[in-house]
């Protein structure tokens, strides 16, 4: 018996995955969420029909998420997480000594709870004493935000739904604002090659709102087409290699210092992307690889 | 009206690409092969139902074979590939100005006469003066070859059908003896996290045979998993860069002498597979990234 998980990506273009067992399934007031058993990606949260993680692969999108940012910042005290209602994020920023407090910012407190019952090993940060989980709207926080950050983490579903406006200049120019002086912010910007123009418009808000702003990309086998963008924001501080400061985190499967500096380079048709985009605003482009 | 290419990978994965027209279809003696208009990719070639080249992103793994070893050997002027059918490799390698001849073996006479009618593009190799096409099995062809190469590639599809001789280390043995001295050989080496048995055996294969083997990286959007592997083994200079000597190549859209470097650096999840692979034969495993 084969049973499959359906998931649309394009007009073009979709993907089955083997469900075993349905674990969990509801709608919230902002989504249709489930956690399912595949068949080969051990269980799986997935949001509005959209897998957002799995057991067996979550480390490479949680892992570069985390460490690119918090190993280029020199001293990254107080991190603010917007959205990664799963926990991924947030145990990978834990991993960090300097760490004193993490803010996460999350809108479904559904997406929390069954996460830390059902991906207990993804949600396992929840737990730390150096971790406040808000349930609230992110843009709304970050308006309202007094105390400021050394590293803001966007970690968003796709731009439709309730993550729509965290894809938005507004949204930019208040992070910026909640960011102390040598801050930085990354974001996930979806996939060049499936979604250019939600790849262009995230590079384009961390352009238009830091003076350093980059790409980075990682390899995400259960993400469209696997190549997945990150874009970083910086005030201060270059972020494509680790600073000098950062430690050594034991135990990463994906991230190193090498693959830190090796994932900002970017092969040119992707640049090529980013430069038509900014052209057509009349701006310079983000700055190339290292 | 939506109709899907079904493509099966995992007794838990699958893929569906839209197609708008069915070109050509036919039963070779080898396989089952169509050229199709897919709905957001171009022309497709498909041999026994899976997606092996569309005219959107062909140029990242046609690039990504022929420029890594072509701009590491400081003189490739004879170059065999086999496979490569559809002749997007042979494209790139004539790009190249110090190249004097390639062979180009392919076991399936279809596969060029119907590249070169619907996939003109990446057919347009096949008519340049330095191009030798030799339809006939790549095994045989390197068994009973007298006239060693500079660079070999090794364009094959997946282990199943007829490419899996292509896949065992009795070809590696020939291959190896059919190469000058500085010769080096690649070979695309699947998905690592997809297929790991196929990608471990490549890698063992360019390991058990040359004196110098490293595995690198590219995301190929339309295969599967995207994040695809190569295998190369050189018998003297490290492919992990560019030569000094190596001539640079206008107009390429995924190379570039930056990403050469960076494909070798490999997450630590990818360089453990190897590990793993090379403890279990009690051999030390291949050098890491540069």
């Amino acid at each position: 018996m084969a049973i499959w998980l359906h998931e649309g990506h394009t007009p073009g273009y979709s993907v089955n995955w083997g469900v075993t067992a349905i674990l969990h399934r509801e709608i919230t007031p902002f989504q249709e969420l489930a956690i399912v058993e595949t068949t080969e990606w051990g269980r799986a949260l997935v949001l509005d029909g959209v897998l957002q993680t799995t057991e067996k692969d979550e480390f490479i999108y949680h892992e570069m998420m985390a460490h690119v940012a918090m190993s280029s910042h020199p001293d990254p005290r107080r991190v603010l997480i917007v959205g990664g209602g799963d926990g991924g994020v947030l145990r990978e920023v834990l991993k960090h000594p300097r760490v004193e407090r993490v803010d996460l910012v999350e809108i479904d407190r559904r997406v929390v709870e069954l996460c830390r019952e059902f991906l207990p090993a993804i949600a396992c940060g929840f737990s730390d004493a150096r971790a406040n989980i808000v349930i609230a709207d992110g843009l709304q926080y970050i308006e309202d935000c007094r105390d400021p950050y050394d590293v803001l983490i966007v970690d968003s579903s796709d731009p439709v739904g309730p993550a729509e406006g965290l894809f938005g200049a507004r949204f930019y120019r208040q992070a910026a604002r909640a960011l102390k002086p040598g801050g930085m912010m990354v974001a996930q910007a979806e996939s060049p090659t499936f979604f250019p123009q939600d790849f262009t418009r995230v590079a384009a808000n961390m352009r238009q709102t830091f003076p350093i702003a980059r790409i980075y990309l990682a390899c995400v086998p259960t993400y469209v087409s696997g190549h997945w963008a990150f874009a970083i924001g910086s005030t201060v501080h270059d972020p494509c290699a680790p600073a000098a400061t950062a430690p050594p985190i034991a135990g990463l499967r994906y991230y190193s210092p090498e693959v830190h500096r090796a994932a900002f380079v970017l092969p040119p048709y992707i640049r090529a992307l980013l430069a038509a985009e900014a052209g057509e605003c009349g701006e310079h482009p983000l700055q190339d690889g290292p």
